[in-house]
């Protein structure tokens, strides 16, 4: 009977610390401005790069590395590809005027301003060849690194600090930029510091670019495209009720 | 005055909020085993759903969907893509066979004995073709549904729900299972639910498969394969000291 009683032992968070976890996923923030100068103490950024690397991993393979740049020089050599890449991405508008002025508007990194940066890599050798789980889809190792972005995120988020995830950079000059050998791929390019506020709303859906979706139209039952379903009737509902 | 009170205002959350999101991350586990035959409330799975659909997005484009499955036929027809696969994967490890007979001991999935599946899939179609900040780098698309996933997977671990991610299937295989369309990507297959326990390590750790690597050693400073810094020598040394 004990043994039976563990099985359907409730392993929970208690509702304080769910709500800990709630309020960091629904308060994070893509910062882009709003960096006060204030630098990271060690223990918190320590905090911060031991939650990206406690993420789960294809095969545990933990295939990431954290680059952390202060460094001036090597920020403005970033700070110039992303200026490169932004020129490249407003002429792609060059056909939606209306858009284009409102893309050009934008604030869209915080390289020079922030704390500091991180930039995020994946290295598919990392206890290769083999790599369990890994056999089928290539592209799982990637996946990792992602999650512990997320982590890396979230952490930040708790910990009061924001994150701006920079896109708009061509990972051949982060390349020779950070000198990152052949065989590993730069994921993600992050700005870190203390921030002025962190914004109720998206910048981008404050900004009126684009809208948060309603949950249900991303949801579906037993089959993509399958929006309604008897046996899902009760989810359905609750979905739509939080939609309104 | 007041103002710059505002901007140096502590945005971090609460010890017992932070301590919610940590114990989250530390405590999470990619489950494959200890399901035990207990329905995930409607408002459970509605609380993790919308932690996945709160992860950031590039350009605000939320490509994910979330096709849950509960249907019995359709889950058996996973189970026989896994098992495929699997026996591939086995192969691989032909001139390795001690590794070999490692690997045929793992239990990999729990796809029939989990509450319910979800495939998580990827759409670079929504809000497109131009989506603000994936003109230079595409995959950036795929990055924010592997966001999506870790919010999800940490929402489950806080209501005490274990999930357990499958990557030993074959993408071609779930598209036709799932009727899913050609422009539209399957990241991830996830079967959730409550669990006897979630083990104190990941189930690799503790078969000796792999061990967790030291912080130390997935860290750099200012450039790749840089591990020893004098602006960051404090930083360091703290690293080195969470990792004795």
């Amino acid at each position: 009977m004990a043994e039976r009683k563990e099985e359907t032992a409730d392993y929970a968070l208690s509702h304080a610390e769910k709500e800990g976890l709630y309020k960091a996923i629904f308060s994070r923030r893509d910062v882009r401005s709003h960096f006060v100068e204030k630098e990271v103490p060690d223990a918190v950024l320590l905090r911060i790069l031991n939650a990206a690397h406690h993420a789960p991993s294809v095969g545990f393979s933990q295939p990431w590395n954290f680059i952390l740049i202060k460094d001036e020089e090597i920020r403005k050599r970033v700070k110039e590809s992303f200026e490169r890449e932004r020129e490249r991405s407003i002429n792609m508008l060059e056909n939606n005027k209306e858009r284009q002025k409102k893309y050009a508007r934008l604030k869209l990194e915080g390289i020079m301003e922030s704390a500091l940066n991180i930039c995020v890599t994946y290295d598919p050798t990392r206890f290769g060849p083999f790599v369990l789980g890994r056999t089928s889809i290539e592209d799982t190792g990637v996946y990792s690194v992602c999650c512990a972005i997320q982590n890396l995120w979230l952490a930040a988020r708790a910990e009061g600090i924001g994150v701006g995830w920079v896109s708009i950079l061509s990972n051949e000059d982060l390349e020779k930029i950070l000198a990152i050998p052949a065989h590993v791929k730069p994921i993600a390019y992050l700005c870190l510091g203390y921030v002025e506020e962190f914004a109720s709303k998206p910048d981008l859906e404050r900004a009126g670019w684009l809208h948060r979706m309603d949950l249900a139209r991303v949801v579906c039952y037993e089959k993509w495209g399958i929006s309604e379903s008897e046996k899902w009737s009760e989810l359905s509902e609750a979905i739509d009720r939080l939609s309104t």
